[in-house]
């Protein structure tokens, strides 16, 4: 930190934390008519992942919400992996409700999908609009949306955390996203109860998630390491890690290396899976100020571009990758790429997620051991086995270039080429 | 944590927490005419300590306020541990001015007076009408304050932080508080430079007042420990230990060990003021959520029944303990007694305080720790150097032995030979 008095120089010296209001623990969902009581809430869009019916999961919410005597309407109609399109349904139906107030029900794309329904809804106007530049428009929206209350029922995104909504375009074939501190969720109700009918494998990805987002908001470019903005209005989502983020990413990380093989292998496991919950969120407070970078932004064209890949675990009509397996394929080769600009950091990371000390740390240390969890809980081993071949390594590059928003924040900077590198050694980790 | 499906037992699954949006940095209190405007606020009280207008920081604020183009009152009239009357008259001052928000500059006392203004400017009444019962009556306020927006200027209390206000009733020779969640502010913006004129034994007292907070709240009774409330409003605001709440303990006396004895010894060491800044942050968002429990409430009866001691580094026209002396110095004899509770977790905090492994951990360690900072940074040796004698401990076992709101928290239950036990010991700690 630059730390001389009434000299700041020119770079930043501010950053900030806001984290959403959590209730956190086994019955936690109990207390949903409570507060939605307590917001003042008389009409509500319940968005529940279509599946979540079958297992007696929205049913039981729907019960808990009418003992509010809260009016409900049910939008079910989430597309795992949001489209621009299944938003857009999400939105209308939202806006042809009378509704003061959301309660999203199931994982990232679901939270993801109330986002972006209650953005509409209060502000009106096109989701394009809103989407970051230069894909969108940019737009922000004037004033905090509605209340949203969101209860995660996988660990991965973090979504119920962050002020982000991911979304596929397949015209321009490209993933992208909406980001504003109003699109934060109100109040996270993480209950681990709602996470034991979870697949194994859909734990699996969504755990490398809250990996990736953990160790890379931790190596993220210092926050202080980026011009002072000219208002406080132009100070970024994503600030890069800080005293604060580094906290939450730390015990983030911890917790992956301590509970993630144990939570795939056993969905009764409470404790494994209600520690990666916990960690899911905490991962999402750390990069929703310190922000992700190369393996985010390589993993929107390998989300984008094809959908060759089927999901274990996943009950869904559609080939598609999952988040949590785009984001940790490359992620070995980032690290290695990105260990000069801060080898402290990246020892400290792969430590804690090895749970103990490693002899001759190096370059390799959190690359090997990244792939050693990768291997233990079933990833796939690369990009090959996503479907691409050294063939569409140039498409790779020029999406993943794409995201310079997400690219600023590495704490090396990266071009085609070294984009191009990392998807070549990312064909096969092992 | 209780782990069996559908079979939670009879005790509390559920933690929660909700942490003040924190703005940290140097030069960050530039940015508060920005904060206002987006808030939409057009008139505002400053409650600001009147040491801090000889400073030129008043006028300086007032200014940047200014900036915003919004109205300002300003009441100056702080007491250094602020009585039911002192806070009565910035209370009728704030209730006869149009103000729609308040900014507090200065330490706890100031931020604690601005807390107490704005509730009963937004709720009316009298002030003891929202004291915490048996003292008070207990009244909830119905809906949330007008927004605040804290700034410290001292490493302390962490007000900014918490849904505390604490004060003194000196006709019942008494220290006692308002809690609730609507008194947290809305926005603590932490600027290291403004802690750069605090008298080292300011700092000190504050300092040690951290640390307490800290290991206070990782060492107090599990949330789980405790029966499940009836429903979530009977929830205690101090909800004992939990893994959120811990980690941000754990840091905040992390950065006690490391950075307290600097930040006394120089004000200009802004890295090191500016840590234990962040630190007090951090202390007061995991006891905001976790609690503190003997040394504070063996504090209330120390700070208010005699006022012998005179305070070196305040100028104040008054005799009085500073509140961080007031907790330290019962801390060694409270954590040896504690000790049975959670050995692991005491010599976990030792092992912090001290930066570092220490050899044959026991019942003494975090007490000797804590003797080690204390002599290091000039506090006073016991409960006699604050002017007690044999003679007084009776009324001041009576005095903690109100405070069962805090005795509830510890780990191990304490009775009044216990805490008779504690005072003793306290008498002299070296």
């Amino acid at each position: 930190m630059t730390m001389a008095p009434n000299d700041r120089g020119a770079n930043e010296t501010v950053f900030t934390l806001e984290a959403t209001q959590l209730k956190f623990g086994n019955g936690a969902v109990e207390e949903l008519d409570w507060e939605l009581k307590r917001l003042g809430l008389r009409k509500i869009l319940l968005v529940a992942d279509p599946r979540l019916r079958r297992l007696g999961m929205t049913e039981r919410v729907t019960d808990i919400i009418a003992r509010a005597g809260v009016e409900i309407s049910v939008f079910e109609n989430i597309l795992v992996e949001p489209t621009i399109e299944s938003l857009g349904e999400a939105a209308a139906f939202a806006a042809s409700r009378d509704v003061d107030g959301f309660v999203a029900l199931g994982g990232g794309s679901t939270i993801d999908t109330a986002k972006v329904a209650n953005l509409i809804r209060s502000h009106g106007g096109a989701i394009i609009d809103y989407v970051n530049a230069p894909v969108g428009g940019g737009r922000k929206p004037p004033s905090p949306l509605r209340p949203l209350i969101a209860i995660p029922t996988t660990s991965g995104s973090g979504s119920e955390a962050t002020t982000v909504a991911v979304l596929d375009i397949p015209e321009l074939k490209m993933k992208t996203g909406i980001s504003h501190r109003y699109m934060r969720p109100t109040l996270a109700i993480v209950d681990p109860e709602l996470a034991r009918t979870t697949p194994g494998a859909v734990t699996a990805s969504c755990g490398l998630d809250v990996v990736c987002h953990a160790v890379e908001s931790f190596i993220s470019r210092p926050f202080d390491a980026r011009p002072r903005p000219a208002t406080p209005d132009d100070r970024p989502p994503y600030q890069g890690s800080n005293p604060v983020a580094d906290i939450w990413s730390l015990k983030a990380i911890e917790f992956g290396g301590r509970f993630l093989e144990r939570a795939v292998r056993d969905g009764n496991d409470l404790e494994a899976r209600g520690t990666m919950m916990l960690g899911a969120t905490m991962a999402g407070i750390g990069f929703g100020t310190a922000g992700v970078h190369i393996p985010h932004a390589c993993a929107y064209p390998l989300a984008g571009l094809k959908h060759s890949y089927s999901a274990p675990g996943y009950e869904t009509s559609h080939n598609f990758v999952p988040h949590g397996f785009s984001v940790i394929v490359t992620s070995p080769a980032v690290f290695r790429f990105t260990y000069d600009a801060a080898p402290d950091k990246h020892i400290q990371a792969a430590e804690l997620l090895n749970a103990g000390p490693i002899a001759n740390p190096g370059r390799d240390t959190l690359p090997d051991t990244l792939i050693r969890l990768m291997k233990a809980v079933g990833a796939p081993s690369g990009i090959a086995e996503l479907g691409y071949g050294e063939e569409d390594i140039p498409a790779l590059v020029q999406g993943a270039l794409k995201q310079q928003r997400l690219l600023v924040g590495a704490p090396k900077a990266i071009d085609a080429a070294g984009i191009e590198a990392v998807m070549r050694q990312s064909l096969r980790n092992w």
